[in-house]
């Protein structure tokens, strides 16, 4: 299998390390913890995002917490130390004593029932974070069915090797997303993708990205063109930084220069990720994803979602049941401190869009590639 | 008629001064000078843009360059002292004595040839400074007419009037598109606009946000949603500020949010200037503009385009044929001098799209609303 990428995000006996997405490419910080709370903060800020790897570093998280509240008394002794906040542990150079500073709510004495109850509210602490990206929930269902079957002085250890197989799952996942996408990809073409779904989103190589990275390197000849993805920029921070590491020949565009290109004839294929697919194959992914797809379908090209069928939720019939994510408004009237539209306007800030089944040519998973009509190719793909 | 903005831009005795919408929405900032070399300057920085408002700062500014190199040796002796940098001139007191120090080539002798001669290449300047919005070139040729017929010691008095009247005739046309346009849009209505169209881009309300302003005034109750329109941000910036200003309610959104909003079927009817339309009415405006005329298409939505007759060129049998300028890749690449991507990354930055005439419902012009087929509408409108 692919190994996951390590310095994405790592579980040591010490606690968590992750790379911090939100200051990219700028900077490349490793945030490292042992505090639960942390991830919660990490994954409602986007420090760590992407649908897979939100699944994954909640399930870490889970495990952070199961190590705070279930390993017993006999390890924390010293509650008067308050846990560094995050912003405290920016740095490079781990601290392994981190984890014993640990302060939070009192680790509970070694009787099932209270550790039990408190590592369920954190698993809904963790299910508050992000509405949209159906991975969490699905990651959160795996940790819940540990904690509810496990003797809670096993269940540092019991839901370490969850997180760790979820996580490992995820990247061979990734690998046959790419094996099977690749087939799609035609020689010499333009691709165009958006908002990030490579190493940085996933456990492994990525959805989409793994798809083109594994084109690229059967000698395919793409060219890939990133929308920058406002307002959060995944696209121009994160994908461009992806792409130009692979080696793979790309362009960076606004979101809406997408139009222009597939008119001018340079886009082939359109390639991207997916945070929620219903039943019938709606799916939810960033905000200008729908857009895309009109346009690629304006212009007769295909139009693919690639996701790990964890994507899937096959208990919402429709894309219209998905729960989109507003954001806050100063993501997209403030930039680096900077006001970029004045005090006091009025502004709307979903996370996602739904693009309706009739407009994906394909859904590339771990599976294999799926065709409409997806309500029956998806329940059979046993999603 | 509409009295021109005199606040956006204004010719004084002394020299010009417009306001520097590079820096708004933060800082209103009136910039003042004296040397046309400065308006070079702010129309290729985008301090002064918008296709009719670049015609009237560029008719302005052959004004400054006549007072220079026409109006004699006698008013200006001192050729010692550089003229000030219009970064010095960014100042909101007015400074009289700017003209008189005036440097640059030196003023000619009262003949006829020589300062003919520079009068014309200082117009091949400012057709120089942006390829793509015609109005500056209109402009240009109604100067150049003057220059070519008139006793040089008359020149700047001839131009200045010139200037003027292409500065107010743009104040009427703008109200007339406004008339005209109101009838399109639909009480009770969300309109979708890109980028900006209002004072801020012409002599007088506008082109397409006169229309929505028109439609505000008389009580039709609509609700504007403003593309933000990257990367430059006119619509967050400028138009937000405009829609502010005249108590329009109104909503910011990502480029991207657009198509997502005629899902829902918020959006009623679409509306955006122009920068130039060919004989066969092919479109050129702001980049992203055809992926919002895609999307309207898609839905079923109207789209319209607003623009003074001044915006059309007959020469051009297509949309095909018009020059689209290409900005710095730093306009994508950065922000308030934040790297927004990684050092190297590849651009695509056209400043404009086309959009096809066939997903055009109608052009408003200040001679009456034109429908297909344009190459016969647009003929019989005189453009």
């Amino acid at each position: 299998m692919t190994a996951p990428h390590t310095h994405i995000i790592r579980l040591t006996d010490d606690g968590l390390r992750f790379l911090d997405q939100t200051i990219l490419p700028t900077e490349e910080r490793i945030v490292e913890t042992a505090d639960y709370r942390d991830m919660l903060e990490a994954i409602r800020s986007l420090r760590v995002r992407g649908a897979p790897l939100i699944g994954i570093a909640a399930a870490y998280g889970t495990v952070l917490a199961a190590r705070e509240i279930c390993a017993g008394a006999a390890s924390v002794t010293d509650h008067t130390t308050k846990t560094p906040s995050i912003s405290t542990l920016e740095r490079t150079d781990f601290n392994p004593a981190a984890s014993l500073d640990s302060s939070g709510p009192a680790p509970v004495a070694d009787t099932a029932s209270p550790c039990r109850e408190r590592m369920l509210a954190v698993c809904e602490e963790f299910a508050a974070t992000r509405p949209t990206a159906v991975n969490l929930f699905w990651a959160l269902e795996r940790m819940r069915s540990i904690i509810l079957t496990t003797k809670p002085s096993d269940l540092p250890q019991r839901l370490e090797e969850e997180a760790r197989a979820i996580h490992e799952d995820d990247a061979r996942r990734c690998a046959a997303i790419g094996q099977y996408g690749m087939d799609v990809i035609p020689r010499d073409a333009g691709i165009i993708t958006h908002c990030n779904t490579g190493a940085l989103a996933t456990g492994g190589d990525g959805t989409a990205f793994s798809v083109l990275l594994t084109a690229h390197r059967a000698g395919k000849n793409i060219h890939v063109y990133a929308d920058e993805t406002r307002p959060l920029l995944q696209g121009a921070r994160l994908t461009m930084w992806e792409l130009q590491r692979a080696g793979i020949p790309s362009t960076l565009i606004t979101d809406s220069t997408a139009a222009m290109l597939m008119r001018q004839g340079r886009i082939h294929c359109a390639v991207t990720g997916a945070d929620r697919i219903a039943a019938n194959g709606d799916t939810a992914n960033k905000i200008g994803t729908y857009g895309l797809a009109v346009a690629a379908h304006h212009h007769g090209i295909p139009f693919y979602i690639a996701a790990p069928l964890s994507t899937v939720d096959l208990s919402l019939a429709s894309g219209a049941d998905i729960p989109i994510e507003e954001r806050a408004a100063e993501e997209l009237t403030c930039w680096a401190g900077y006001r970029t539209a004045p005090e006091g306007v009025g502004t709307y800030t979903p996370a996602f869009d739904v693009t309706p089944a009739e407009l994906i040519t394909g859904i590339i998973t771990e599976g294999g590639i799926l065709a409409p009509p997806y309500t029956e190719t998806l329940a059979a793909a046993g999603a």
